[in-house]
C-alpha cells in the first residue's frame, strides 16, 4: 500500500478536514474543512508533516511516492481551476504557503503567483488584458520568490534590499517617484534585472521551469521549520520538534484583476461589542494585502455600517453613495453569497469568525476563516449568545471567555478613541508592570499628606506616585484612583494593598526618577510636578501624560447596585448568565480578602463565599488605634502591654463585628497580628521624637526600643506566629475581640463562622500554644456572655518547613491556608520587595517563565504546596485546605490549586468573579482530560 | 506458674544484675550487679517495674503474689542482716528508693531509718550504745517519712514547714541555737510532737507498725511515677510512661555509728586528668550527705593526695598526721579494700567509676557505682589508657569520648582557680551564646581601627565588643582575641567569622548597652569603658570584669608543631591514637571552610581533606581590593565594570593559587561571588562622600546608586547566583582566577582540583548559565596557557525551591554542597540576624528543642536535605554530596548527614578534629544498630 503524503482540498471535494490538524497542519487542515463544507476556495493540496518527518530523518529527502502524488494533485488543481501550469494560455498560479499545527513564527511565509516565467505571463496578459498587473505579479514573484525561497538578501541588516535598490535605480532613470508611476515595459525591464541580481547572488540562472519554482518552494518550507529561529521558538513553547510542517499548495484567486474584483476581511459578529452583526471591509480591485496597509480607505461590507461611519465622518447620503458605498449595495449577490457563508462558517464552527474573502471577477472565494479575536466584553457576549442560539452548551461557552476578558468587563477602560489621540501625540511617558487592572487619570501627588490636601480642594481624581508604599501610604492611596511606584515587583506592598482597594496600579517603573523634595519625578526626560495630570493603564502598565477621559464598567456598576438584567442585549445579562454557569461547573469554592465591612459587601456581591483572608493589622492604622498600638509595642512590662491592648480590644471587637455581620451566613477567617511591630512605628528620628511626646515617653528610651525592634529582614523577622507566642496577651485580646464580636453579632440575628488563623507557623509546637490561647479565649468569652459560637482554628501554611512538616501540623490544625506570597519568597529565597534587581532581567532572559509573584511557580513553589496537601491530609483526610496568596486571584495558579485538590481560593474582591470562572474552568478542563 | 515481681541483691546472693534495667530500673540492676560481683553492699531487693505498670492499670492495686514474696525477701534481709525488722533487740532499719531504667525528677526520692518506732528504737540504743545517735535517726525518719510518704507540707509555698516550726520551737524553749545542741531528750520530746503534726496533718495517727510503713512508703514510690513533675519530664524528654519505675528496699548501713566508722566517695581515675590515679575524700563518723554538705572538710583517702593537699594548704607533715590523715595510713585495711574493689569495678565495668562507700564499725559496705563524670581532657586520656590496658576495643574507646569533649582538649581554658576567684569576687556580668569556644581575657575596644591602634600601642589582647558585627569589622576581629556582640545568634556574622578565625565569641547579649560615642558598655549597672579588661568563656557565654588567666592546649600547640608525642603519658599521645581511629571507623569525609592559605593549612593539620568552602568575598575587603571592588559596583557600563573587574583578576589569581599550593593533593572548593552587592559599600552618608571622593565620582550619582543598591531583605535580595547571572563578567573574572591559578599551581607542582560552586540556585537554568561561563572561562585559560586541570562545577542547595527540584538541578550540577544556614533560613523563614527576639524565648520554651542555627533541624530542613538528596541521586545517582553550613562542625547534625548519606561534611578549621570524632561515632552507631 502506497502512503498518502498529498491531500487535495477544494470546494466540495476535499480529502481532509478540521480534525487533521496534525497531519495537514492548521491552514491546511482548515482550508480542507471549508472547502468540505461547500464553501467556496481556491482549490488546492497539503503536502503532509509526514513528508517534514522524513525529509528531517532522511538528509533531505522526500519519499519516493511524493512526486508522483504532488503531479496528481497538480492535475487536480488544473482540472478545477481549468487552467495549465505554466501554460502562456490560461495559466496556473500558486501560493506556497507553511503550515503547521499551531501557528509558528521564523518559518518560511508565502510564496505568490509562482508558476510565472516568461511564458506564462503571457497567458497572464492575454487572461486579463493588463499587461502592467501581469507584469507587477511577474515582478512581485521574482522578489519574493528571491527573498523566502533563495535567500537573496542583504549581507547584513544596514545594507540594502538588493531589489528595492533595483526600484529605486528604476525610479530614478523613469524620473519618478512612485512605484505605481512605472509603466508596464519598465516592470518588464525589472523583471530581467531581479533575475539578474538572482544570477549574481546564487550563482544560478532564476528558474523559468514552475516544477522547478514549486519543489524549491517545498524544500524552502521544510528547510525554514529547522531554521534558528523556528527551533528556538519552539522551544521556549515548549513545542515538538518532531511535529514537522505541512506545505500548502493553492490557487491564486485575485481581487486585482479589474472589473467585478474586490478582496475583503470581516467578522461574522461584532469583536468590540459582540453583537450579531456580521461585518467587515472591502477594497474594489485591490489584492488581500492592500485592505490591511491602509493605503486606501477600505469600504463597509453593510449598508448599515457604510450609513453609520458616513454619519461619523459627516458625510450626506449622496456623497456617501459615491464615495463611501457598500459591499451590500455595490455587488447585492455576492455580498448575499457571503452573508449566507457566514452563516454557515457561525454554524459549523460554532464561533465568531475572522475571515478573508476574494471576489474574482464576479466569483467569490474565501481564502481564509478562523475564529475570530475579541474584546472582553464581546467574548461574554457571544458566548452567551450562542449558547441562547442553541450552537454552544454552557460549559462551552464558560471555555469561550479566558479570565482576563472578564476582568475586562469590570474595570474602568480608557476611551480608545481618546487614548489613541494621546499615543499619537507622543504622551506615552513609560511602562511599568500593571499591578492593578483598569484605566486612571489624574493629578499627580507624591504623599499620603498631599492626596489629603489635593482631595480637600478640589473634586479632581488623584494619582499617588512614590518610589515605593508603605502602610503609612495607605491613606493616600485611599484617596487615589491610582497609585504609580518607582520599585517593587508584582506582589509588592504597592501592588498588593492597590489591588486589594481596587486602585488601578502601575508598579516598578524604574525609569521614574522622584524628587520628593522637589515635588517632580522626571521620566523619558520630562518633568511632571504635584498637581499635573498622569494616566495609568494598568492593563498593559502603560504611563501617559495629561488627562484621558475613563469610562466606567457597566457591569461592575450592575452588580454593586444588585439590579436585574434590563433584556438580553444588556451585556449584564450576559454576565450574570456566564457567573451563574461559572458556579454550576467549578468545584473549588472562591472566598475574597476582605478587611473592612465594605470590601466583603462588595466581594459578595461578586459572588464570594466567604472571606479566606482578613487581616487584623490594617484596622491598626486608623486614627486613635496607632497610638494605642504604638503604647503596646513600646510597653516594658506585661501590665503596660496589656492596658494598651484593653485600648485596642473594643475597636477590635466593632471591626469583627461589622464584618462578620456583612459576612452573615458565610465562613470569616480572621488572621491574627502578622508584620513585625516595627512596621507600626514612624521612620526617621523626628517621627520616633513625635512620638515619644505623644505618648510621654522618654525620647532616649524609646529611641532605644525603635533601635532594638529594627531589623536586618523584617521579612524572616520577629512577625506573624512568633509575635503571638512570645506575647501571648496579643493573640488573647484579638481572640477575644472575634469571640465577643461573634456572639455579639449572633445575638443579632447573623450566622456567624469564625475561622482563626495563625500566620507564619513553622513548627507545630508554634501553633499548639496559640490554639491554646484562642481556645481560652473562647472559653472565657462563651461563659460571661452565656452564648457560643461554633469556630475553628487553623494555621497559614506560608514557609518551606510548614509544608514538609505538615503531617505533624495537621494534628493541631482545623485548616490550611496556603499563604503563596510569602511561601514564594521563602521557597524561592526571593523578596518581593527586592526582586527588581534581577527578576526583570530573569523573565526578560527566559531564566524564569514567568514572575513567580503572580503566577504560582508550580515546579517550585507548588511542590511545596503538593506536599503539605498530601502529608496534611495523611494526618487528617478531610482537612479543610485554602489558599489566600495573590495568587488566588490568578487562573493559572488557580488551576493548579484546583488540581492539588484544594477547597477553596481566596483573593481580592475585584478578583473574585475571575476567579469563579478560572475555578470552572479548571474543572471542566480535568473533566475533559478524564 | 508465679511471676516473680521482687528479686533480692546481696554480695554473692543477687537475683539480677545490670542487664535487667528495664525490669528493676537503673538503680536495683547496678546494686544487683555489684553484689553479683561479690562486692560488699548492704543487701536489699527490688521490686520490680512490671508492679508499677500493673498498679497503674489496675488502679493502684498490686499483684497477689507481691505481699508474699516482699514478706520472704524481707525475711532474706533479716538473715543477711542478722537483724529482726521493728525488733527492739536488734532492729532492721531500711531505706526506700524509687528507680526506673532512667534518673528522672519528680519522683519520691528516698525513705532512709524506715523500721523505727517507740520499740524499734530501743533495739537501736541498745545496739549502738549512743541514745541521741537513735533519737535522732528516728526524729529524722518521722519527718523524712511524713513528709515524702505522708506529704505533710506546708500549706504554700510561703509557708514554714510544719517539722521545722516545731525544731525552733524546740531550740527556743531549750535556749540553744544550733539543732547539735539539742539533747537526746529534747529530740524524743520532738519525735512526740513530729508525730502530733502528722496526726493533725493527716488525721491518723503515725503509723507504729513497720510493715505498715513499708507498704506505705512503697505506694508512695508508685504513685511518684504519675505525679505531674515526672509526666512532664517523661513527656519532655520522648520517655515512655509505660516504662514504670521499681522501687527498691535495703538494709541501712550506718557510718555515723561512732568509732570505725566512716563514710566517703571517689573515683577509680582522675576525673580531671583521667591518669590512673585512684583518689576520693571521706569522714570518719559521718552520714553520705555530710561529704557532699560541706560542713566538715573531708580527708583525702590516699596518702599521697593528702600529702599533697597538705603542702598545698601549707601544713607540716606533723600537723597534717593529726589534722588531715589519710584513709589509707588510719584504716590500712578499709584503704586496701576499697582499692581492690576499685579494680574489680574498674575491669567489670571498664569505665572509671564513681563510687560511695560507707564504714560500719569497721565493716565496709559500697552503696552505689556508677560512671563517672569527667572532663574533656580524662575522657580523651581514659578512653585510650583502657585500650592499652586491653579493656576496651577502638569503638568503644571512640564511643567514650563526646566530640564536646575532644573539643575542650583543643581550646585554651580560664585558670580553673582563677576564674573561681572572679567568680567568688562578683565580677560575672552576664550571659550571652557561646559561639565560639575557649577562653579569652582583653582590653575592651568598640571598633576595628581602635583595635588596631590598641595593638599598635600594646602587646595587651583586645576583645572587640559591638552591637553586631559587619565586614567591615573583620580586621578588628582579626586583631582580637575574642568578640562579644549585643545582637545576632549562633550563625550571625559575629558567630560565623569567629568561629571561623577560632575566636572566643559569646554574641547576642542583648544585656548590653553599648554606647559608642561615648566608648562604654553598660551591663547590669556597671560601665566599662574603652581599655577595661574583660573575660569571655567561649564554652559557656559568661561575661566576667577583669582579666582571668588562660591556659593554652597543649594538644593544639602540638598539632600545630607537628610533633610526635613524648611518650604514654603525653596527651597527645591519647589524642593522636584516638583520631587515627576516628579515621579509621568514619565513612564521612572532614573537609573545611576556608578562605586563606593560613586557615587551610590549619585544617590539614587538624586533618580536613579538602576545603568544602572557600568564600571569594572575604578577599575582597583587604586593601586596595575594595576600592576596586567599588569601582565595579559603582561602574554604569559593562565596560566600566569590566575595567575594575581586570583589576581585581590578578589579586583573586593569587589568593587562590595559595590555597591550591597549600591544598596540594586535596579538593578545593571555590564559591562564586555570594554577598549582596550593598555590603562592599560604606555604610552612612559620610562614608559615601568619602568614597565618592575617593574614586572621583560624582557624590550625587554615587548617592542615588547607593540607594538603588539598598535591600529590604538582603537575605532574600540580588545576591548569590543572581549576582553572576545579571552580570556574567564577574563569575568569568572568577573562573578566571581560578583556572590560571590552578594551571600556575599545577605547574610549581602541586596537584590541584578546583571544584567551583555556584551559589544560591533556586532554578535551574540559573546554573546552567553560570556553568558555561565557567567552561567559557577554562576553555580560555586552558588554550592561552597550553595546559590544563580537572574540574568540576557544582552548586549549593540553600533553597528550598533547590531542594524540592533537586532532579533537574542535578542534571547539570556535578555536585551539591548543602547550604545549610540559608537553607535553615528559607525553610524557617527566619533571619539569623534577626532571631534574636523569640529564639531565645523559644527555646527557653520548649517551642524548639535547640537552636536551628547551631544544630540542624532534622524534622524540617533535614527533611528537604533528605528530598534533595533522593531526588538528585534519582538523577545522577554518584552525585557528590556534601554540606558546608556551620552545621558540618556540629555533631548532631553530622550524624544527620552520616544517615543520609553524604560524601562529605565542611567545617571550621578548629572544628575538624571534632566533625572526624563525630563522624566515627556515627558510623559505629549506625554499625551496632544494624
Amino acid at each position: 500500500m502506497t502512503t498518502k503524503y498529498v491531500y487535495n482540498f477544494a470546494t466540495n471535494a476535499s480529502e481532509g478536514g478540521a480534525k487533521m490538524k496534525n497531519l495537514l497542519g492548521g491552514k491546511g487542515a482548515n482550508l480542507a474543512e471549508m472547502g468540505a463544507l461547500g464553501i467556496p476556495i481556491p482549490p488546492g493540496f497539503t503536502i503532509s508533516t509526514d513528508v517534514c518527518t522524513y525529509y528531517y530523518q532522511n538528509a533531505g529527502k522526500y519519499p519516493e511516492e511524493l512526486a508522483e502524488q504532488v503531479r496528481a494533485s497538480l492535475a487536480f488543481l488544473e482540472a478545477q481551476m481549468d487552467a495549465k501550469f505554466g501554460s502562456d494560455g490560461q495559466p496556473l498560479l500558486l501560493s506556497v504557503r507553511s503550515g503547521a499545527r499551531v501557528s509558528m513564527p521564523g518559518m518560511m511565509d508565502t510564496v505568490l503567483n509562482l508558476g510565472l516565467n516568461d511564458k506564462a505571463v503571457e497567458g497572464l496578459i492575454r487572461q486579463t488584458g493588463d499587461p502592467r498587473f501581469a507584469w507587477d505579479s511577474y515582478r512581485r514573484f521574482v522578489q519574493m520568490f528571491g527573498d523566502v525561497v533563495l535567500q537573496v538578501r542583504p549581507a547584513t541588516e544596514d545594507d540594502h534590499d538588493p531589489f528595492e535598490l533595483e526600484i529605486e535605480k528604476m525610479k530614478r532613470e523613469c524620473g519618478v517617484e512612485q512605484d505605481v508611476d512605472l509603466k508596464w515595459e519598465d516592470l518588464k525591464t525589472l523583471v530581467a534585472r531581479f533575475k539578474e541580481v538572482v544570477r549574481v547572488h546564487t550563482g544560478e540562472p532564476f528558474p523559468e521551469d514552475p516544477m522547478q519554482q514549486l519543489w524549491a518552494s517545498i524544500g524552502a518550507v521544510f528547510g525554514s521549520w529547522g531554521n534558528e529561529r523556528a527551533m528556538i521558538y519552539r522551544e521556549m513553547n515548549g513545542f515538538d520538534h518532531d511535529w514537522g510542517t505541512a506545505v500548502n499548495v493553492q490557487a491564486m484567486a485575485f481581487g486585482n484583476m479589474g472589473e467585478g474584483c474586490a478582496t475583503g476581511v470581516g467578522f461574522t459578529r461584532d469583536s468590540g461589542s459582540g453583537e450579531k452583526r456580521p461585518n467587515g471591509e472591502f477594497l474594489l480591485n485591490a489584492q488581500g494585502e492592500d485592505v490591511v496597509a491602509g493605503i486606501r480607505t477600505p469600504w463597509e461590507l453593510t449598508l448599515a455600517d457604510s450609513r453609520m461611519r458616513a454619519r461619523d465622518m459627516g458625510m450626506d447620503e449622496a456623497t456617501r453613495l459615491t464615495e463611501y458605498p457598500s459591499l451590500e449595495e455595490l455587488m447585492p449577490d455576492m455580498f448575499g453569497q457571503l452573508m449566507e457563508i457566514y452563516g454557515r462558517l457561525e454554524s459549523h464552527y460554532r464561533d465568531m469568525q475572522d475571515v478573508e474573502f476574494t471576489i474574482q471577477k464576479g466569483k467569490l472565494f474565501m481564502l481564509q476563516t478562523r475564529v475570530g479575536k475579541r474584546t472582553g466584553f464581546a467574548a461574554v457576549r457571544i458566548a452567551v449568545d450562542m449558547f441562547d442560539e442553541g450552537l454552544i452548551g454552557p460549559e462551552e461557552a464558560l471555555m469561550r471567555v479566558t479570565p482576563d476578558q472578564l476582568d475586562q468587563v469590570l474595570k474602568p477602560i480608557f476611551n480608545p478613541s481618546d487614548k489613541a489621540l494621546a499615543l499619537k501625540a507622543g504622551r506615552s511617558l513609560s511602562r511599568g508592570l500593571p499591578a492593578g487592572p483598569g484605566a486612571a487619570s489624574g493629578r499627580i501627588v507624591f504623599t499620603a499628606r498631599a492626596a489629603e490636601a489635593a482631595s480637600k480642594a478640589s473634586s479632581d481624581p488623584i494619582i499617588l506616585v512614590r518610589q515605593e508604599t508603605s502602610p503609612e501610604d495607605i491613606k493616600g492611596m485611599r484617596l487615589a484612583v491610582g497609585v504609580l511606584t518607582a520599585r517593587g515587583g508584582m506582589t509588592s506592598h504597592a501592588a498588593l494593598v492597590g489591588r486589594q482597594m481596587g486602585k488601578v496600579c502601575v508598579v516598578g517603573c524604574a525609569e521614574l526618577a522622584i524628587d520628593y523634595a522637589a515635588k517632580q519625578v522626571v521620566v523619558n526626560g520630562k518633568t511632571l510636578g504635584e498637581g499635573d495630570w498622569i494616566s495609568l493603564d494598568g492593563f498593559t502598565g502603560q504611563i501617559l501624560e495629561g488627562r484621558i477621559e475613563t469610562v466606567d464598567s457597566e457591569v461592575l456598576e450592575a452588580v454593586m447596585q444588585g439590579r436585574a438584567p434590563r433584556d438580553n442585549q444588556d451585556i449584564y445579562y450576559h454576565y450574570t448568565r456566564l457567573m451563574t454557569w461559572a458556579d454550576e461547573f467549578k468545584r473549588l469554592a472562591v472566598r475574597t480578602n476582605a478587611d473592612e465591612p465594605e470590601a466583603a459587601r462588595m466581594a459578595v456581591l461578586n459572588g464570594a463565599v466567604g472571606i479566606g483572608l482578613c487581616r487584623t493589622e490594617h484596622m491598626f492604622f486608623s486614627g486613635e488605634r496607632i497610638l494605642a498600638v504604638r503604647q503596646m509595642i513600646l510597653a516594658d512590662t506585661l501590665e503596660e502591654r496589656e492596658l494598651a491592648l484593653a485600648k485596642l480590644l473594643p475597636m477590635q471587637r466593632l471591626d469583627f463585628k461589622g464584618i462578620f455581620k456583612e459576612m452573615d451566613g458565610l465562613p470569616v477567617t480572621i488572621r491574627t497580628l502578622d508584620p513585625p511591630l516595627h512596621e507600626f512605628l514612624p521612620h526617621g528620628d523626628e517621627g520616633v521624637v513625635a512620638m515619644a511626646q505623644e505618648l510621654g515617653l522618654d525620647v532616649q528610651r524609646v529611641r532605644h526600643k525603635v533601635e532594638t525592634l529594627t531589623e536586618s529582614n523584617p521579612m524572616l523577622g520577629h512577625r506573624g506566629c512568633r509575635l503571638g507566642n512570645v506575647y501571648p496577651e496579643i493573640t488573647a485580646m484579638q481572640a477575644r475581640a472575634i469571640f465577643e464580636a461573634a456572639v455579639e453579632a449572633q445575638a443579632e440575628g447573623a450566622r456567624v463562622f469564625p475561622e482563626i488563623m495563625i500566620p507564619l507557623v513553622g513548627h507545630v509546637n508554634e501553633l499548639t500554644g496559640q490554639r491554646e490561647v484562642v481556645e481560652q479565649a473562647a472559653r472565657d468569652v462563651f461563659a460571661e456572655r452565656g452564648s457560643s459560637v461554633e469556630y475553628l482554628v487553623g494555621t497559614m501554611i506560608e514557609l518551606p518547613r510548614a509544608a514538609v512538616t505538615a503531617n505533624q501540623i495537621a494534628e493541631v490544625a482545623q485548616f490550611f491556608s496556603f499563604g503563596t506570597n510569602d511561601l514564594t519568597q521563602t521557597a524561592m529565597g526571593i523578596s518581593r520587595d527586592d526582586a527588581g534587581g534581577f527578576l526583570g532581567y530573569y523573565q526578560e532572559h527566559g531564566i524564569f517563565p514567568d514572575n513567580p509573584f503572580a503566577s504560582l511557580d508550580i515546579e517550585g513553589v507548588g511542590e511545596l504546596v503538593r506536599i503539605a496537601v498530601e502529608r496534611g491530609r495523611s494526618t487528617k483526610p478531610d482537612i479543610k485546605l485554602g489558599i489566600c496568596g495573590e495568587h488566588g486571584g490568578d487562573p493559572a495558579s488557580i488551576h493548579f490549586f484546583h488540581q492539588v485538590g484544594l477547597s477553596y481560593v481566596s483573593c481580592s474582591p475585584p478578583r473574585v468573579p475571575v476567579a469563579r470562572l478560572a475555578a470552572a474552568q479548571a474543572n471542566l478542563l480535568e473533566k475533559n482530560a478524564n
